[in-house]
């Protein structure tokens, strides 16, 4: 099995380091292959950048089509989920958002989560994906550590004690029971975490990748009957 | 006071028809600047085109304000809504979709609305708005008369009759009281509409025209509080 | 075009504060009829109150179309929206709410926003008409200021501070991006206060002029297919 | 044990069957005090007839205060629920309308329930209660049977057929399990149709007094905290 | 009238409990019969001990059927109303709960209001009951006082003035106007407590036998159309 | 890995159903326990039957405790869902139910969904699963295809082009885009189906299997910080 692992943003320490927690969540046998985009922000962050890389996941999407790359699943890896509706136009393989898989995930096992957030703009679009997914009633609290965002890509003691420090803070005052990373500069943190907290932590990444495993190991394909169906082939684009 | 409708199509023709509604909408005073996209699908329809016009989109606002182009608000005329919160984002002025409008205006008219739709694919997005303008309750239905779009830009009297039958039923059987004609190619047929079946027949681009002019006219701007600050200027992007 | 604004309340002084509001939002070419209730409390702010003051709007209303006044829209100028469905029965002319309208209207400048309410009995009120509005999912607070109603209505520069104080609170504590004015009496505080603050700052009377202007210029009519249907005219009262 | 149960309209007939509904359910030792309107439509059936009743309803009770009438509840005998919220502030003696209650009752005897309705102008009304008792999603239908009020205060052979096969529909193609009849005028028909149909059949007159001989036999009375808080004595009304 | 009040817990302190409570709201003529479980967790507060606790309860209501012991209805008083789906199945005699009923009493008696629970463990069944309740929009909040059970079944002066500070968080600072006190524990409670906030205050176990005596007054009966069907008794356990 | 499927009701060929479907799922290295219960109703289908089989479950998974049986994840393989909570308290390793792993993976596929259900009495418990897995708004029907259990367990071709009957319309007329096969006695027809009708079906206990296999492949645990902690060991049971 031959997944595709999109990071939708430029920033190649980032596409590093969800390329090694895909690789770690991986099954013996399923191929990883993890790229950033060419162009756009190096963080996206913003409705704005939404557009720029949403642009930028059609095409290279499109371009695996063209060269029969023969993915037989997507995970896009930008806690924003962005452009899965139009991937899932163009393509009937399977395509994974690490937010939406996170979400499902966690409702396995607790009853409320929290989501630990490093981009303060994403905080809506996690509100909207929470809501796409159902779980409005579940989601206790969205925390934002005060911390730079390079200190999480560093790793320093300073960034693992403020992680804690939240996380506790979420389940002590939010109720929250399992904690959800967002984004793929936590990437590396989760298990860390959850021994120090003694609660799942889920790193969307992970999930993602056994989501995609399990819907292709069971050949199931995005249904073409109405929302996602091919888009019209006919329609002239001036371009 | 000068709008910019952007129709985001390329059909010339549904350029025209969108224009002459929002002429006929504009106060004394409003000057309407209304144009298409110059690349893109004729008629969009997808989440795939959504994605293309999105990114055609806001390079148009933001070439008007590298232009200065000094528009006081702007207007999205496609049911879809593509694309305003990045848009929202690039400029303070006002930005206004049509179905938003649309949506809005009918909850001062009735209690329960149709939506009367050309496109079968926007239905699900149509759903997406009702409920991001929290009119869920009030959606009576939407309904998709059996028909080709060409009919409709032709304005046969087969179209007209259809038109009519459509909102009836949509009165009759699934208790609607106002009527809106979802996207620009219906544009021209509310007054028409209205007569036949006695009751408020809302086209769109004319409730937009008139939103973007009260919301200017009150100086009134987008907040840049949080969700629709300005993008961060700062990061680079690899172009 | 010609409105009549009807402040549901006896306070003279609060009818010369919406007048005033009206009459600043008015375009050109727009006749503001604006009046208090003759019989009623001074201030409205409980459902008791709720009674009295719908009983003499509707028969303000019948007076109007038995002197065939030939307003073109109405405007009833409290927070609490009283009466709207019964004067949408008397009359096919646009009614419209200064609550109503300042939710929709704040839709389009941000995603959450806040209501400054001066009469704390009316909180149930608002949070009924948020819920009508569908804007339940963007309320982000209801702040009342600790300070007593006469102070807005002189205009001290303490009522100045503490209003600038309570919004800052909204925008920094509960996420608020759009700040709502509730009642009359703060109607005139709009313009300094979104100065002071750097975000909009809506005033019910002003948004609910323009909408009454726009559903009027557009030659739109409340809807008698149903909800808002004439009362029957065969029906006997006995008084 | 007294109860004042007030039928907001002024048809004397319906009065004479919700007094002998309410009869009927009284415990040994409640006194049924039943009174309609002196004032108002013979049957209120939109939202200016609410305006009118409300006003009457609120001077019936405060009638009953000046004279320390005594009464140990009230019910308010229409299925509009008029008032309720100014009668709970006018006294703290507990105020009961029959739509709640019914639909309390049905709560606890099924999953889904329909309601038979005889006047269509009601639709939207109901729907706003059945919201407001939080019953949204155990609503199977509100059914119309096709027929004239008349016919139901004269107990006709065909009246007692229309609502069997009414009945019957709503369980059968809508999944409704109990039956709520809505409105005055079908009160005495719960027993005959509840044996046709081998179903619970609920009159809401009948819930509305064993709800309030409940609430007073436990001493329960209106909170005064905050919603439902006196009006405020000292506003002058200038009448 | 005879009414089986069944305690879910094997408490014997709390079934006393319990029963004085139904016993003082029970009308003349009513003869409760009172009784805990015989076999498991002496308070049940877990999902694990509601599954226990449902496999008892539906043995009772069995046995009961099976010596036709003649109960005209049914009351479980334990605040997470354990099983009641199942026990409408077995009989078509009523069956309430003690948390519905009271949420159900409270809609009566203000606007929000607010649960003073003693058992940590069962603040999401609650959250599921008032949902179940439809009652979601009006509970301003679950108090958990910090305290012994043992406490409270002593009824120590600590445990009163614990029990009123809680109350009185509940309606100052999140706004609740009617108390409503879970769990047979707090069942002696709610007369002092009243008296002290001078608020309405509910005992679920009284709420519940006024219910439960209210429908078998008038010959209410579980709808076995569907949902609360007869189990079907051709299928064999291989017990 | 070791999964323990447990197939909650007592008819073997259902058991045997149910294994082969999860050993089709199930990854290479994954081991398979599958069984019945050894009392209890041949088919649960309704309230009762799910406190009868709950109190089943909990004793199996206590047993293998006490055994340390050791597996890695339990799946409970009725579209019921009965007893997830209580499972995940009494152990902390992955517990996972078929409706609601069926319910996840759909949203991956489509918008819409149905559910093909063959036991009529179960269709509150669907709609309770559906929103308590938060996919209300994806719910398009759940259909009852008119056939008899039998029939489906004897593959006949009768049951084949009734189940590609019902599929259809649930496209066709109700907008489904993802069809799930509710229980165990349809397992093995999603493959079948889904070639007929050129739309994904969900088979619930494949979908059970790869959640389990990821949750456990991932070493995620149920977390015990509250909803699902450790029954509480001190209490004494009376047994």
């Amino acid at each position: 099995m031959k997944l595709h692992i999109i990071n939708p943003n430029t920033s190649r320490r980032m596409t590093e380091m969800i390329r090694s927690s895909a690789e770690q969540a991986a099954a013996f046998g399923t191929e990883i292959v993890c790229e950033g985009l060419r162009r756009g922000p190096e963080y996206a962050d913003c409705a704005y950048d939404g557009v720029i890389v949403s642009h930028e996941l059609v095409q290279m999407v499109q371009a695996d089509m063209r060269m029969a790359a023969g993915y037989d699943a997507y995970v896009v890896a930008s806690f924003a989920d962005p452009a899965l509706d139009a991937l899932r136009e163009l393509t009937d393989k399977p395509v994974v958002g690490i937010a939406e898989s996170a979400l499902h995930f966690a409702s396995f096992l607790g009853y409320k989560f929290a989501v630990i957030n490093t981009l303060p703009r994403l905080e809506r679009t996690f509100e909207d994906e929470v809501r796409r997914a159902g779980a409005s009633d579940r989601l206790a609290v969205v925390k934002l550590p005060p911390y730079r965002v390079s200190s999480f890509l560093e790793s320093t003691e300073d960034a693992k004690a403020m992680l804690v420090k939240t996380a506790r803070e979420a389940i002590e005052q939010d109720g929250a029971e399992v904690i959800i990373l967002a984004g793929g500069m936590l990437a590396g943190y989760a298990g860390f975490l959850s021994a120090a907290i003694r609660a799942p932590v889920l790193d969307g990444v992970k999930c993602a990748v056994k989501m995609a495993e399990a819907l292709a190991a069971l050949g199931l394909t995005t249904s073409k009957i109405k929302t996602y169906a091919w888009p019209d082939a006919k329609k002239a684009y001036i371009k």
